[in-house]
């Protein structure tokens, strides 16, 4: 995986197995939730960082804090999917994302997610740690 | 479990287990919204219809479209925790339903909810079944 | 819930909900582990401990070492079932059990769950808390 | 992905998310399961054959019936793991894989797992379909 640059849509891909499926034979709903993280995981790899790696450093978590999320159509058993990512806003403490996951061309789920940096056990905000600022200041 | 009444908030419990934490320590973000679904469901069993039924015998299944999520404080490991549900909107073929999750008084997430009801297959929106239909009408 | 007594099966109620299910129409396979764990959750509640205290105080977790899981009859969307748990084998570190998931009388999947008791970080093995282990005696 | 050779062993990357992990810090153990799971969709796709379209034309599905696992050391947060199968037997209607979980030459994971045909509804017995039959003969 190369690098992520700016203004670029960070895309990784993901396949529908039994696990993600329910029994409505679509995707379940939470189960999107999962996928973009792991773009956010793969992006944050992209821009050079073990996810794991930074918070065990840094003292620090990015959790979840805001999710709107648009279900317009659904996935399916072995589909192979794509989930994109562009950072619209980023500041000292949080940034927040768009996100959609695709089949080929066709949007099946847009979201906008916002991420904040905590230290954990106090969970009170933390700055972002600045290497990671700035690779991510870049991705803007 | 009583008939759930018109007005109420419907509550549901539910138990922090391994299964739903993640290695920050607290409860993983998307399941959130399994517990908001199990309150879904034990709304309409307290209604008086069960899920799986309702769905085979009418032919259609409820999908949710949208959620609006917001996380503002974590749950962990061995929580008992309230679901709540209370409806806001209800038409012919979608319903919105508020949501929240505590620990006791504190309302660590909250969710607006978004649900329609298509047939399986074509995913084209169908009326929600008259009997539930009218069942929920008086949980306005 | 009562305090568990010597000898006894203890049995935990679960319903089955969208998240548990899959494509396939039926339980997951993986999540009938998820249903057994909580069980096993509230088996130690009923002993008088709580999972995450008795980790806490003690520094141990409680980690699933080996299962042998035989999956007869499929779980449905809605069915409500319910979780046993025999204490078979109990020593210093480790304890054996027996545990089953049914429909009314109706033997859906049956396992056998190892669990060690180790330090976490290094996860050596290590002693189960005296006052765990002498409720778990009395309940062989 | 090129097509998998008899008396070879399938082989099949999964990298570690939150959406693995639980509060003990490292993959929830049913979650092996899933990472397995992939890999026989995976397999299957490697054979020559997708997985919905096979159960699809065939009206059949694929369902375990027996899992024996061992869990020896644990995966953690940005993991990345190799999924193992080797195929140990096959018959008409059932099939028996060898699997593992490794973290580069480290066997985290051991499982057989024994999987058999079914027709969906009445979960009965069918016969593997002929070309899967085949193609996974010349895998043994």
């Amino acid at each position: 995986m190369t690098l992520a640059k700016a203004g670029e849509t960070f895309r990784f891909p993901v396949r529908v197995y039994y696990e993600d499926t329910d029994a409505a034979g679509i995707v379940y709903y939470a189960n999107y939730l999962k996928y973009m993280e792991r773009a956010r995981t793969e992006w944050l790899t992209a821009l050079g960082f073990d996810l794991a790696e930074v918070e065990r450093e840094h003292g620090v978590v990015f959790v979840v804090h805001r999710v709107e999320i648009e279900f317009s159509a659904p996935a399916q058993l072995s589909d192979r999917l794509d989930v994109t990512l562009t950072l619209r806003e980023l500041r000292r403490a949080r940034l927040v994302a768009d996100q959609a996951v695709l089949r080929g061309e066709r949007t099946l789920t847009e979201a906008s997610v916002t991420l904040v940096c905590l230290t954990p056990g106090t969970w009170r905000p933390a700055r972002i740690p600045a290497p990671v600022q700035q690779r991510m200041e870049a991705f803007l």
